[in-house]
């Protein structure tokens, strides 16, 4: 029996979880965390029956408590790190934004395996956490379909201690493959006008508001590169990233003879997500659909326009300049995203801020977690002021 | 210090080999059996000094003898079979044809890994060699491109005697992509007036006559689907092909979760040569060019025309029926190539030829070597005669 704490099971990732181990035989939910939509982790309860639940309200949690009398409830930042280190053998932190940093730190203290669906903590923290999981000799399972797709076509050895070690002797380049986003074909000049609405129509994939969001901006793809380079350990020079608009090309590996292995698939999260909940095992999907390669006919490669797309080019630079910079380039874009979101900017704005806030930060190098959670709050602060 | 003899010195991929040994440290190139090319041979002797050479003809022997002395050289089948005994961990069957089925049995029982460029072995013997493999715990690496591209997207992992156990319940289908051939886009009412001048100009791939040619048929992928049913073990419901005309997705792996591996690059064959010369180990190689996907711009998938090629569907029936049918198959379509050369046949009686022997055939299952070799020249002689 394998023992599972889902952080965020009411999100996108959350409950398309919940779906896969519905499938699974030999799987326990130990422990559910949402935020606010109540009614739906109720039915999640009711269903998985975890011994421990994290909601964020505290008057949220004694409804729970009403219904359900024999199982523990939290609230909040203690609410999350309990669920965190529930009874379980791998947590899968599919809560979006950096909330749930110190509760992945603490998991993986506790050495439990961490099926990542987050890219913001490893963006914002990968530097404390990698030698974390080294340390701690835990499994870091990507879920995100891009970074599975290169752990696929480049399968980790498992050190001595238990966690991954990449080939990375052996490889080349990864290409991160992305689709583009809502506004891939849109000109410069009437991206300014775009709504929220329209930045939630993605043209392929069924996703969360914010990462459809981070996707049209192309901040998705940057955080992407960021957090593989702290999965991978490959530096930047060595991770690209193309346009792929049919994104069934999840992304590739290029190793040093010139062989490159890619992996496919439609664009469906349930088959990263039970890769990760499995592994080593695959085991049958029938319920996802197949990849059919005479029906997509053809599929291309662009180089992604970094000029009206900024946000890609703006994470190469944190990344480059490490320190709590990432953390900078998350946090500005988290709060960014949330001003777009209530109409308080423009599309256009977002990587705007993003850079203001970048150029203003004094970077610090070999961070402590404080000083990268500082980092953050300080962007956080810096957008909002910016705004006024 | 890793030895290796090679079959086939003087061919396609015996000189191809060569140039990857020549830029390889730490190997020693034991033996060199060539055919009739003893110009080119002479020079690959003074250059790698093996202890065993052998030829064609025992006139040529003698040559070779009086400028190198200190070298063993032998003649005729007897002497294939002395080069695969040679003091080698590695013998590189590169010989077209089934002339080297014998000598590559006995390198088996010798112990030595066979790094096998040619389907015609496994294609009529696969049902003799494959439980040979298996007794002596030897590794069978594919160096064709399109098995492995399939051994990288599917790696083996290694029984405890030493042979490849490939993840067999994990896979759904293989799929092998094929150019096409030389004439893929001619309407079948041209076909018969095609040339062997015509046949040998392949879209992509520089290769020997013989497997040229058998691109324009597409007799060559049916070899290939029958050499992949023996290497990797799966039925021939789960072996699908696909044109693809750029030939540079070199073929794909379909697990049963829908996620597929594609192994890409460039076609040149250094590439999977020295992955084969080298396994387990990936070395850089400089000079052979690198897959850009930006100037690909779009890769395409069709099915294969089956009624006009009647040489994939043939091999098809063949496999299925097993037994000594696939070397019927195997060697009607050698004769008639011969006669195709040599003009007595037009193109689209290739297949013609070996649907006649097929139907002559009298199968029999669960065949010895003799049996199997038997089979052989009596389809050799049924085309002949079908000539008269």
């Amino acid at each position: 029996m394998r023992k599972i704490s889902i952080l965020g099971s009411t999100g996108s990732i959350g409950v398309q979880s919940l779906a896969v181990l519905r499938g699974l035989k030999d799987y326990q939910v130990t422990a559910l965390a949402a935020g606010r939509n109540i009614d739906l982790l109720l039915k999640q309860i009711a269903e998985f029956r975890p011994q421990i639940v994290s909601v964020a309200r505290a008057s949220d949690a004694e409804k729970i408590k009403k219904e359900f009398a024999d199982i523990e409830v939290y609230s909040g930042a203690e609410g999350l790190s309990r669920a965190a280190a529930a009874d379980s053998d791998t947590v899968l932190a599919a809560v979006v934004g950096t909330d749930c940093i110190l509760p992945i730190v603490e998991a993986i203290k506790l050495r439990k395996n961490i099926a990542l669906a987050n890219k913001e903590i490893l963006a914002a923290a990968g530097e404390i956490i990698m030698p974390l999981v080294e340390k701690y000799g835990v499994k870091l399972l990507p879920v995100d379909s891009e970074h599975s797709a290169i752990m696929q076509a480049c399968p980790p050895s498992i050190a001595p201690n238990g966690h991954f070690v990449y080939p990375v002797q052996q490889i080349n380049k990864l290409i991160l493959t992305a689709s583009g986003g809502a506004f891939r074909d849109i000109p410069i000049a009437e991206l300014s006008n775009k709504k929220v609405a329209d930045a939630l129509k993605h043209p392929n994939w069924q996703m969360g508001a914010k990462v459809t969001i981070d996707s049209a901006t192309l901040v998705n793809k940057g955080l992407e590169v960021i957090e593989a380079h702290w999965l991978f350990g490959l530096p930047y020079e060595q991770i690209e990233v193309l346009i792929h608009s049919q994104s069934v090309v999840h992304s590739l590996v290029e190793y040093r003879d010139g062989a490159m292995l890619a992996q496919l698939g439609m664009p469906d999260m349930h088959l990263p997500i039970q890769y990760a909940l499995t592994y080593p095992d695959r085991l049958a999907m029938p319920s996802v659909p197949r990849l059919d390669l005479l029906e997509m006919k053809k599929l291309t490669f662009e180089p992604p326009d970094i000029k009206t797309f900024r946000g890609l080019a703006l994470a190469y630079e944190a990344g480059h300049a490490g320190g709590t910079m990432p953390a900078v380039f998350n946090a500005a874009n988290e709060e960014a995203i949330r001003l777009f979101c209530a109409e308080k900017i423009k599309f256009t704005e977002i990587p705007e801020l993003i850079e203001r806030a970048m150029q203003a930060h004094e970077n610090k190098s070999m961070p402590a977690l404080d000083d990268i959670l500082f980092a953050a709050d300080w962007a956080r602060q810096f957008v909002l002021k910016g705004l006024n």
